[in-house]
């Protein structure tokens, strides 16, 4: 049974750390704007498998109060991890502390090792529909399972972290680091940018055939990137059913529509350039989604020189 | 000396038909909606080269009133050209007559010489910044040379059309058919889709590294497909051109968004699907404007569907 602190108790966070608390494990909770209202409150969890309500949730609003735990959840918006994220992580870490970092994007892990050369980290990547719904209030609508990405644990630790993580319901698997990375793109690179280009949501993509046929290009592109960089086991197959899986879905805002549609920051490095240059490295070519990162940029500057 | 018979009397064929008119030629304008103003108080011409206006232009609304002319200008938006077109020039089609499509997109040629297989068809290509601002209004913003590809015209009835144009005070130059044609979608691919895509203009687009970029990008797509199927005379050089050219342009709103802008349709056909599957078939991939063809499909069908 290992301890938690989760940095980030948005709808991703608040949900997993949500379920390990449930399940009886100490969870702390990192908090901004929702702090007050969830120590007083505690956090409620609307969710297809059971609702529940945590009254005492163990809530923080400043990392250097939080007693250490083995394990940081780390749940937070990628577009913070270049400024915040090591400032947030330094007083939390601590010799055989592991980092899961559940955030979407491709080189996430290597960028915070350059910064904490010792630390043991593990990727986390969650398929699931779940959003923020009101100050400490999270709606699961759907899915829920997470896979884990071993990048630099030690093997004890990482065992450790999965059998938690399915004591508390979850459905976990272990999946090879980059491989677990690369599949979660394959759904991520297509459906969050081009939702935010056309301004639309997933079902629309999917039911207009000259889009749906895109999506579907796009989600090759992923792969053939994937399986140039080493991720063998990723095949055409996987594009396949995640449009099967999406055309089951209820109609989608992916993170990066919702962070549009609320003027957030896109989370435009991790989700296409880092993946888009990893490629070009391994001399593989990814115009469509290249494409879409370029009008991605310009939405976002455009936006911004408002 | 030749007459003309301008079919579509809107910013295009008001302009060269203006032109040439103003130069003396006979020019017979078929009018829609601005018949009875143009019958009225003739047709005017706002333009960077010098204002002027026809007071008695000769206008029509019905093509089976036309005397035949020698050529028939035809400055209609192709998506027009399955079906209205060719029962707009059986009454003008007579032994002999030149017919010129200044349109946008390739293979618009082939597909009439496939309905009209004895007709000298000429391609022009307007290089030319108007629009109608009114019943019989045209204003002329900037450039205004045409080119002149021969499709399937004798000679002599070829050579006395440029000269025509020549004496009109218009820059007007022979280019090979395909090249002709090729050239023109160097600019006219990249700029039309994007400034719809991204609802913007010229100048926003090239004002933005990303945006700048891709632009580049897709008129080397243009330029590779154009090199497969044949054109040899095409090369990137042409691209740096565009580039520079558009830079120095007024920020400009391209055709097709001011067609999407009014609700009209967009000549997705002939602009894109058309070259795309021209250069599949050469063997020669374009996966950036394969994407923009599939989201304008997908813009032009959600806002039908409205």
């Amino acid at each position: 049974m290992l301890s938690y602190s989760v940095v980030g108790t948005g709808a991703i966070g608040g949900f997993y750390g949500g379920r390990l608390a449930r399940a009886g494990r100490t969870v702390r909770f990192l908090l901004h704007s929702d702090y007050e209202y969830v120590e007083r409150h505690g956090l409620r969890v609307d969710s297809c498998d059971g609702d529940f309500i945590l009254p005492h949730a163990e809530a923080y609003n400043r990392v250097e109060e939080m007693p250490q735990s083995d394990v940081v959840l780390v749940a937070l918006k990628s577009v913070n991890n270049h400024d915040l994220l090591p400032k947030l992580l330094r007083p939390l870490i601590h010799e055989g502390v592991t980092v899961v970092l559940i955030q979407n994007g491709i080189g996430l892990e290597d960028d915070l090792k350059d910064i904490f050369p010792m630390l043991h980290i593990v990727a986390g990547l969650a398929f699931i529909c779940c959003a923020k719904v009101g100050p400490g209030h999270i709606c699961h609508q759907d899915f829920g399972s997470i896979n884990l990405g071993n990048h630099s644990c030690p093997r004890e630790s990482f065992d450790a972290l999965l059998s938690d993580m399915r004591d508390a319901g979850l459905t976990a698997a272990e999946v090879p680091y980059l491989e677990a990375r690369w599949k979660k793109a394959v759904w991520n690179m297509p459906f969050n940018g081009m939702t935010v280009a056309l301004n639309t949501s997933t079902d629309k993509l999917l039911n207009t055939p000259a889009t749906r046929q895109l999506i579907y290009d796009q989600m090759l592109e992923v792969i053939g990137a994937a399986q140039a960089l080493g991720v063998s086991t990723l095949t055409s197959e996987f594009a396949y059913q995640m449009m099967k899986t999406t055309d089951q879905m209820v109609p989608y805002s992916p993170s990066m529509k919702l962070d549009f549609d609320c003027g957030r920051p896109m989370e435009i490095e991790y989700l296409y350039s880092r993946p888009i240059s990893e490629a070009k490295k391994a001399g593989f070519e990814m115009p469509k989604l290249a494409m879409l990162e370029a009008e991605l940029k310009f939405i976002d500057e455009l936006r911004l020189s408002r």
